[in-house]
């Protein structure tokens, strides 16, 4: 084991404390700031195995203790560490402006943060409230059952949301702990101070409500092999992953082996189609909303729209102009790093290698940030169907790809084409005359996408439990689960419990005879019901 | 491609033609009657890849036929086909007394028929009440969210319950169709003839209901390599598989590689503890119990007791004592099959050469039917503690194994070394002599099962909404899912899809404002309701 106090401590066990180094490979790691292309000064470590087998043995000291405390404690913590955040708002925001070059106001100050206390808010409602538990009662037969915590949840953030998605902050985070589970975090590596902040604050709203100090832990960042056999670990009780599809999948094939569930946000090119009338109707402002989704966030979005279906004709001609224009008008923003700036020159030349056209952009590297030129590509239906698998490369960040079809029915196979998807977007006409073609559209669309959407943009995830931020695979690893949306998300990170005869005093709280809040939602001899049994 | 008229045809795509012969291996094969170790006369075919293709573009077909239909529809279907299931009583008894030895009554004719029939009604209520999509509305944010059919389902049955579990009968086909899709049945080797009967009565009642002749086809047979190629195509939803650990792991890597969800029911040795306290009190009659439960079905339940935890002491010896005393003086009942037979003997053997002691039987065998003596082995906690891999070697069939630890501290290790298992029984004292004791032991349990019992055997599976017939793996492939329970076992075939700003008339109809039956269960903006929006 080597260690070194030149780099950030690691939060491990209750303690900030030197990183034990992966001593085989690199082992500390800075972060760029994207926006001048230069090395952030503090250095992080890429801790070894050693680390993780530690934070996994604290992980499950914390969870036997968690399991004995009343839901009320863990929702304190949840609202304790969100008071912590909204004060600790300007050296976040810094922080992550800095390691992401997202604009500090409005996003990350003024939406992304107020996003992400309100979901540890809403988390430490529902784990106060149970509902999410589902607790379901067969008074007659004696069998109740519910869900429950399921153990050590490892958490690895994406790149694109510091806040909501944070490894330690964002909505894997809140639903883990809020089903009642610790928390390993892996940092993302490009906004490992942001990461660390966060920990620190967590680990003082533990301090504050008397949690076990080691429901929440930090790593920064592992080599490969560590990282699979983290998520497979015997300790582990399941993985929550939102990145990029070749990290994501290798820790799959990991987890499945073991028996080990992971939840998986991968890749999405999120189709829109938009259907004849509504071109007719109101092109000019269809246009304007999907010139303002795409460039959103530079585009770097799991829900941005990266393929537009259309039918050929004047009003495509006319939408391809335009985007255009206003893709060359607008500048182009900072990308999240170093990386993603690659992946998205790397994936923009696929698509031309695949005899995709250019109309604008093409991916020119922005001298001295992180940053490529808006880019539009244009294709026809016929060319996609010759080749779907590479035609839906993913290009993350600003570029955008119109395919133009025949006709409907070859749109509807284009469609028919694709891979699972987080969204899907169809808009037609309000005067009814693409109501002939919806039903055909749609009917091919609904299986592909966990989210269907009706006139309008699919960037916005809003955080309701009607929600489903998820989708068919690859876009996630399993159709019946969704990221977002509070209760929805918690049972990830739960097992399904039934107690079969078990004695009254001995059974949990929320399956007694009385309700346990007086308003907890629980299924009740075939009824819903907030009632006493 | 090879077909013969010699073996029993396929029923694909709506007809009953004969197989496409997998030529590269053996290509038919004939069950054995336990009972006498004789070949049965049918032949069935092994099938090539050819029919499985064939079974999936109709399923395809039939699925997107399926997608257009009222829910009421389906559900007649369903009561169809188990009405016929009564009419076929003798025919469907007679040939699985003939495959699997499983007495014909009580058993087959007066339990497990009526325990399908029941499921197969319970599923056409649960399709046509629409609860179980768990429909979700946020009126305000004009978000509305339910599960959904997913698309073809494979369904592979087990050797112990020809019809309640049964690839073309049972729970995970009851529950697949009710969600909406069509099945393809890969029947049990040991029982193909009563598959096919289920598949002729299943064909008619489709026939009957004019519902698509695909939706449910059946397959008796492939080869392992065209099995693990079917659960991943991409024209598959999910597969249900309850059976071996072997077989199962080598489709779940399969299913998993191609991102395809599987549900698996593998082995549970489900413990069982008895306190000191609950012998003192009533030692004979738990004895009692525990034979009944050990050696119903020739111990051929997946949750049948074989291990029994107790600690050190007279009450352990006279438990030891009188259980084997019960073992030799019952008949060995006849078992499922050779194979059954042979791997009951190599797990007798197994924990044995590990060092558990025989306390009765050994395993020997039967002349002339399939069947090997009670068998009773007996270990010590620290023994178990050290090799508890092997200590819990399923020895599916009629032996058990008693562990006897040190104290109770131990009995708690021996669980913490414990995979996971479908359930876990606690016996207690009623006079509270054991109440000191219980919260430790089932602190450990519980997390290592799907359910827990006090006072009671693990072998009843109610069909009850409060039912979970799942565990933690590799008792299962997800401990969030049960396979009996409904309408708790239909989400496991579904996909959850969201309609964001979804144009009223086009929301399916459990999402419309009103109430699609005037009493579906939806949760609206934050409350279940029976009410129109």
């Amino acid at each position: 084991m080597s260690t070194t106090a030149q780099s950030e401590p690691v939060l491990i066990a209750g303690q900030w404390r030197p990183a034990s180094l992966d001593t085989a490979n690199t082992n500390v790691f800075q972060a760029t700031d994207p926006s001048n292309m230069e090395l952030l000064s503090p250095v992080f470590p890429v801790s070894s195995w050693q680390d993780c087998d530690e934070a996994l043995n604290a992980a499950a000291a914390a969870y036997a203790e968690l399991r004995q405390l009343p839901r009320e404690r863990i929702a304190a913590f949840l609202e304790a560490f969100a008071d912590r955040i909204d004060a600790a708002k300007d050296r976040l925001v810094a922080a992550a402006n800095r390691e992401t070059g997202l604009p500090a106001s409005p996003r990350l100050a003024d939406v992304e943060l107020p996003r992400t206390t309100n979901q540890l808010r809403l988390a430490a409602a529902a784990c106060r409230s149970g509902d999410w538990a589902a607790a379901t009662i067969d008074s007659k037969a004696g069998i109740r059952s519910c869900y429950q915590s399921l153990g050590p949840i490892c958490v690895f953030g994406p790149n694109n949301f510091p806040f909501a998605f944070g490894s330690l902050s964002g909505g894997d985070f809140a639903a883990a702990i809020a089903a009642g589970n610790p928390v390993i975090g892996k940092a993302n590596s490009s906004h490992p101070e942001t990461t660390k902040i966060f920990a620190e604050e967590a680990f003082a709203a533990l301090q504050a409500t008397d949690l076990p100090t080691a429901t929440v832990q930090l790593i920064y960042r592992l080599n490969h092999a560590d990282g699979e056999r983290l998520v497979a670990d015997p300790r582990v009780g399941a993985t929550g992953y939102t990145g990029s599809r070749g990290a994501g999948l290798a820790l799959k094939a990991a987890a499945d082996r073991a028996g080990k569930p992971i939840y998986l946000e991968l890749s999405s090119v999120n189709p829109v189609a938009i259907l004849p009338g509504a071109m007719v109707e109101r092109g000019d402002a269809i246009i304007k909303d999907f010139v303002g989704s795409a460039l959103m966030g530079t585009g770097q979005f799991c829900t941005s729209p990266g393929i537009i279906l259309m039918t050929k004709g004047e009003d495509a001609d006319k939408f391809v102009e335009a985007v255009s224009a206003a893709y060359q008008a607008a500048t182009p923003g900072t990308l999240l790093s170093p990386a993603v700036t690659k992946s998205l020159g790397a994936g923009i030349q696929t698509l031309r290698d695949a005899g995709a056209e250019l109309v604008c952009g093409g991916g020119d590297p922005v001298e001295g940030r992180c940053a490529r030129s808006n880019t539009l590509l244009k294709t026809t239906g016929g060319k996609f169907l010759s080749d779907p698998e590479t035609f839906q490369t993913e290009a993350f960040g600003n570029a955008s790809m119109v395919v133009v079809a025949d006709d409907i029915d070859q749109l509807t196979q284009v469609i028919d084409s694709l891979e699972g998807n987080l969204t899907g977007c169809i808009y037609s006409a309000n005067d009814g005359s693409d109501d002939a073609v919806y039903p055909q559209v749609a009917f091919a669309l609904e299986p592909k996408v966990g989210r269907i959407l009706n006139d309008k943009m699919p960037t916005g995830v809003a955080v309701s439990p009607a929600m489903n931020h998820g989708g068919p695979y690859p876009s996630t690893g399993h159709p019946g689960f969704t990221a977002v949306g509070i209760p929805a998300a918690l049972p990830r990170f739960a097992k399904l419990t039934c107690f079969d005869a078990v004695r009254p005093a001995r059974l949990p709280e929320l399956l007694q005879d009385k309700n346990p809040t007086g308003s907890t939602w629980r299924f009740i001899d075939g009824q819903w019901s907030q009632a006493d049994v």
